[in-house]
C-alpha cells in the first residue's frame, strides 16, 4: 500500500475515529464497487490556454460491475455549498437512483465528460432516446486551474471510456491521479483519497466507504486528527496565488446497507461533519457536494412488476448512529489520504503544489501528544 | 405576428387571464431580454443513430445584451419534477445569480451545449479559471427523440454561438424553432412559445414574461382556456408511439421587478399552476423545470464594495399577487402559443407530429361557449 | 349524501377528471382511514377578542384505527407556499413517517392543538419522554379570522380528543364543519371537502384520496371544471373585507399504494396542480401545504429487526401517471366539494360568507356548454 | 464572568479558532440582541409524570429591543437533522423574516410555548387576525427528559412572558439555565452557551454570534479544541440511561452583517461544521436545527412603498469566508461554554448529570500539548 512513495494516513499508526476499516480501507470494500482513473499530465511552463500544461484527469466510481443502466442502484445527493457545477443531481433527487458511472473531473470539463458518459450509455444501449427513456449521468468537479490548463478541457470521451474500462475493485490509487491530478487541498497537493469503515455485527455489519476529490481549504485551516497543523506547517508558496474562490470537494459514499434515497441522503449530510474535522468551513467558493449510493438492491430498467420488495434498514439509533459515524470517519480519513499520498506537482506557469511534508506534520503531532509510527 | 402561417393564441381574441400583455406579448417585453434560436432540420426517413434525421436545435435567453459574466443578474430555479437533465442549478440556488446565456436544447445534448457555453464565456473572458473564478452555465432540455435523432447530439458549439449571436429583443419566433424544433406537446407538435403580462401601476407596473419549451402531456389531457379539448380532438397517430416517460417542459421567467433570489423562487413555483391549467399533471417522466431572473439589478463580477444596495419589492399581497397571476397567465399562454404556432413536422422513421388543428379546437371552443375571432 | 341540504359536486352529474371515485368519494375510501370533526359555533355580533363569536373547530385524519404511535405509517409533506404555521413537518421530512393523528385547525390555535395531540399521545403511552422517545405531531391550519374570534384560540384539548374519539371511516362530513367551520374559499363559504379516485387494475388498482381545508382565493379567480365562474358570479360582500393575505389551504392525501416518503412527496407536489385547476395561483398569503401518507406498510415503534422488507411501487409511468392524475382530480373535486357543501355562515361583527349559489353556477355552466343534472 | 462558580471556556486561555470575540463573547455582542431565561427547578425524587421533578425552562432571543412584529428582521433556518419538533420554520423559509421572539424550550413544551408567543403578540397587537395578518412564531427544543418531567410541560405562558420581560443585552447567563436547565451534552450536564466573533475591518468588521441549547452527543465523542477528551474522561453514570435517540441541539445565529435570507441560510449551514468540531455526527435522534437572523435592516409590517432598498453584503470570499469561519468558531465555543459553565444537576428519579470535570479535561489537554491557564 506504499506505492507511489508515500504512505497512507493509517500507516502512521494513527487514524480518525474508532470503527475498523474494511480490508482495503477504501470505497471498494463495498462489494462490487469499482474505481477507475485516467490521469493526464503533459507539457510544462507557461500556460497556453487550450494547449497546456495539462494536469488533470477523470475518476469514475461504478456502484457495481454489471450494466448500470439495466440494474440501477438507490442513491441520493446532497449539496453542502452549491458553488459548483456538478450535474445530474435533479434526477437523482427525484427518482433516488443512479444508472451510469459517477465521474469526477475538472470544473470546465463537466460538459464534455457528461457527454462522454451519455455516449458510453448509448453505445451499450442503442434504445436510449429511441425506444426507451434517456439516461441520467452524474458528474462532479473541482477547479484544478492553479496547476492545469483548465480552459483546455483536456478530458475527452476516450479518457472517460478508458477510466470506465480500467475501473476495478480492490485498492484504489490515491493522490495526484485521475480527477485529483491537479487539485490542491489546504494549500498542499490534494487529489483522490478513500477510506472505509465496517459496522459491528449488532449494527448490521454493514460497510461504508468514501472517495473524495479534494481541492479545498487554506493552509492555516488544516486540522489532522484534531491537531491544528495549519498553525505550524505552511507551504512556501504564497497562498494568495490560488483561486481561493474555486476550491471545492466532491464526496462519493457507498454502502451495502440497504437504504432508501431518504436514508442515503441522511448519510450524505454527515459527510459535512467529516470535512469539518479536517478544518473545512465549507468556504464560499468551495462547491461541496456529496453523492451516496447503496449497492444492495438493484432496480431493473424494465421491471415487470408494479410493486417490488426491497430491504430497508430501520431508522433507529442502533444502525444509523453507526452509519453516521462511519461516514464521518471515512470522509475525514479519505481527505487526509489525499494529502498523505499526493506527491509534489509542478504545473502551468511553474505553479507548484508541494506534497504535505509528513515529517513536519509528525513533529507537530508529537508536540500535540500524538506519536505517529512513522512520519 | 402571423408569420409562419399560423396565428398566436391571442389572435383568436381569447387568451388566458385578465392582465394585459406587453407590446410583443413575449419574454422580450422585459427590457434588455434577448432570445435567439438555431434550428436544425435535415434528413428524412429511417433513423440512423448519430446521422439523422435531425429535428432539433437550441434556444438561448439572454437576460440583457451586455456582458453577462461581468454583469450578472439575480436568479432562481425551481424543480417541479426532477426527471430531467437540466444543469447549472446548484450554483444558481447557492448564489442566486445567472452569469451566462440560458440555453435550452435536447436531452442528450446538454453536455455539449454546456461545453459550448463555457467555450463562449472563456473566449470573452480569458481570465476564467486562470486569474478569476469559473463560470456557471445553465442548460435545460426536453427529449425530442420521437422526431429527432437524439443520440446524434447534433447541436454543436457553433450552433450555440449562432443562437447567441442572433439573439435579439422584439417578437420571438415560436413553434418548431430552436430547442422546440422536434418537441411534442399533448401529442401534437409543440415547441417554443412565449407570453407576457404587465402589472397595474399600483402594483408596481412591472412586466413578467415566460418562454417555454414544451414536450409534455398526452392528447387527452389538453385543456385550452379551461375547455377539455383533449376529450374531443385527438391526433391520428397512436400516442403510444411516444416515449411517454420523457416528456418535459422548460420554463424561463423574466421580470423587471426587483427581486431577490428568494422572491424569484416564489415566482418560479407559480409556473406550475400555469402548466396545470393546460392539463399537465407534471407527469412521471416529465422533467418540469423553471428558471427565473430579474433584470433590474446587475451584480458586478468584481465589485469594489463590500456591501451594495439593491432595490427589492416588498413581500406583500399588493405586488406579489399580481406577479403570481402574471406568471400563471404568461406560462399558460406561452404553452398554448407553442401549440398554436407550431406546424406539422415529419421526423425520423416517418414519425409525424401534427400541428394542433385550430379549426377543430375552435369548434370545440364554441361548444363550450367560447367564440374565437378566427380559427 | 345530501345531508346538510346541499349536494356534493358530483351530484351535478359533472366532476373533474376521468378516473372513477371510490365508494364514498372521500379520503376514507382508503381502508383504515378515519376522519373526525369537532365544530365550534357560538355567540353572535361584535367581536370580543378572546370571547367570540366562535366559528372554528378541528378536523383530524387518522391513517388507521389502531395505535399510530406503535404502528407508524410512511409519509411526506410538501410546502407549496410557506406563508403558514403548519407544524411537525421537519420530522416527517427526516424520517418519512407519521405517528399521531393529523390535525387541522385555525391559525392561532396550532400551538394548543399540537399540545393536545401530545397530551393524547402521552396518555396512551406513558413512556414517551420517560423510557422511549418523544412524539411528533403534525398540525395544519388556515386563518378563519373573518368569521371567527381567532385570537380566542377556542379549540381546546377536549375538542381535539373528541374529534379523535369520533373519527370514523365512511362518508366524511363536508362544508362548514370542524376546521372548516369558519373558513372562506374564493370569497364564498369554504370548509372541509374530500374526494377519491381508484386506479385501473393494470395500474395497480390503488385508491388515492384527498381531504382539504379551503380558505384561499379571491372571488374572480374561481374556476369550476374549467369554467371561469368567478367572472360571472360574485358575492355581494366587499371582498376587500377579507384578510386577503391570510387565505390558505391544507391538503391531506392518503393512498394504499405502497410508497416511500420520496414517492409520497411526488404525490404531494401534484396537489398543487389540483388547486391550480380551481383558480389558485398559490397567493402570497396563502399557506399551501400538503401532507401525504401511505397506509400499506406499518412501521413498528420498537422493531426487533435491523432490516425490514416493505413493498414499494415502481417509479414508472404505468403506475405513477395514474397516481398523479388521481391526486390532481381528487384535490380539484375536494376543493369544489367544500364550496358545494358549505352553507352560508354569519360570524363575528356580522361578517357573512355566502354559500356558493349553485343555481347561478349552473347557469354559467350551461353558458359554457355544461349541463349539470341539477343546480 | 465566573458567576455560577465555573469559568467560561476562554478563561482557560484557550479557545477555538483565530478570530477575536466581541466584548461579551456572546450573541448579545450584536447590537440590539437580547437574551432572557426562565429557569424552572422544583421537586426531587421519583418521577411523577405531570407533577415533577421539574428541571426545565425557556430561553428567548430577541433580535432587537423594539417591537418585532412591527419591525421584522431578515432571517433563515436550516435543518441539519430533522428529528425534532421545531416550529415556525415554513414561514421563515418562505418570507425570510422573523417577527417574534425566538424561544427555546423542552420537546413536549413546544405547543404551549408557541401558544404563549402568540398570546404575547396578540396582547401587543390587537389587530392580529382581526384587521391584519397572523403572526409566525419560531420555537426550538431539545428533550430534557433524562432529568426533567418532560410530560409535565411545565413551561407556561407566564414563564415565556417573564423570559421576554427580563431579556437583556450584555453578558448571557450560561449553563443550566432557561431552556438548558435540564439538558445533557456528551453525557455531561449541558445547557445554554454563547460566543461571538468580530471580522476584521477589511472583511466588513461585522460581528457574528451564536447561542446554543445543547442536548446531544455521547460521552466518548467529545472533542475539545481537537483533543479527543471523550476517550479519556467519562461520566460515572451509565450512558445507556439516556434516551439516546432524543439528543438534539438548537443553534441561534445573529449578525449585523446585512444579509438576505439566502445568505443567512449559507451562514446557518456552517453551524454544522462548528458542531462537528465538538464531536457531533448529527446523531440519528438529534434534531439539529439552526436559526439565523441579521439585525441590520428592519422590515416594517405595513410598508408604504412597493420597493425598498436594503443593504446586502456581496457574495465574495472576502466577506463570506470570514463570516463562515466566525460561525464555525462561535458555534464550537458556544457548545464548549455549555459544558464549561453548567453545574451538576440531579433530576427525576435521582438521575444525575455531572458537570464536566474541568481539572480532568485540563490534564488530558496537557497530555495533548495544550496548557490551559486554569482548569
Amino acid at each position: 500500500m506504499k506505492a507511489q512513495g508515500r504512505p497512507r494516513m493509517r500507516d502512521w499508526g494513527l487514524a480518525p475515529g474508532t470503527l475498523p476499516p474494511g480490508p482495503s480501507n477504501g470505497i471498494t470494500d463495498i462489494a462490487g464497487v469499482r474505481v477507475g482513473h485516467t490521469t493526464l499530465v503533459s507539457g510544462d511552463g507557461a500556460l497556453c490556454p487550450g494547449q497546456g500544461p495539462v494536469r488533470t484527469g477523470v475518476t469514475v466510481v461504478l456502484p457495481h460491475g454489471d450494466d448500470l443502466f439495466l440494474q440501477k442502484v438507490r442513491a441520493a445527493v446532497h449539496t453542502i455549498n452549491g458553488y459548483g457545477k456538478a450535474c445530474g443531481f435533479e434526477q437523482v433527487r427525484e427518482l433516488g437512483l443512479i444508472e451510469a458511472p459517477i465521474a469526477l473531473t475538472n470544473t470546465l470539463n463537466v460538459g464534455l465528460v457528461a457527454d462522454a458518459l451519455i455516449e458510453h450509455a448509448v453505445r451499450d444501449h442503442p434504445g436510449i432516446g429511441v425506444t426507451t427513456s434517456s439516461v441520467n449521468v452524474v458528474v462532479g468537479e473541482t477547479n484544478d486551474g492553479y496547476l492545469n490548463d483548465v480552459q483546455g478541457r483536456h478530458v475527452r470521451a476516450e479518457d472517460v471510456f478508458a477510466a470506465i474500462e480500467c475501473a476495478s475493485p480492490g485498492p484504489v490509487r490515491e493522490g495526484a491521479v485521475g480527477a485529483g491530478t491537479g487539485t490542491s487541498c489546504f494549500g498542499w497537493k490534494g487529489g483522490i483519497g478513500t477510506a472505509s469503515r465496517v459496522l459491528p455485527a449488532e449494527a448490521g455489519g454493514f460497510t461504508i466507504g468514501a472517495l473524495v476529490q479534494t481541492n479545498f481549504g487554506s493552509p492555516e485551516q488544516l486540522v489532522v486528527l484534531g491537531i491544528p497543523v495549519g498553525r505550524h506547517v505552511l507551504p512556501a508558496e504564497d497562498p494568495s496565488d490560488a483561486c481561493m474562490d474555486d476550491g471545492s470537494v466532491m464526496v462519493v459514499l457507498a454502502t451495502d446497507a440497504p437504504m432508501t434515497a431518504r436514508q442515503l441522503h441522511r448519510l450524505c449530510v454527515r459527510a459535512g461533519a467529516g470535512l469539518a474535522r479536517t478544518g473545512s468551513v465549507h468556504g464560499h467558493g468551495s462547491g461541496d457536494f456529496v453523492i451516496g449510493f447503496s449497492t444492495t438492491c438493484r432496480l431493473a430498467h424494465h421491471p415487470d412488476a408494479i410493486v417490488r420488495d426491497c430491504p430497508v434498514v430501520i431508522d433507529e439509533a442502533r444502525v444509523m448512529q453507526g452509519c453516521f459515524s462511519a461516514v464521518v470517519e471515512s470522509v475525514e480519513e479519505a481527505v487526509l489520504n489525499t494529502l498523505w499520498r499526493a506527491q509534489t506537482m509542478v504545473g502551468r506557469d511553474g505553479h507548484v503544489r508541494q506534497a504535505l511534508p509528513l515529517e513536519d506534520v509528525a513533529r507537530v503531532a508529537e508536540r500535540y501528544g500524538r506519536r505517529p509510527r512513522e512520519g
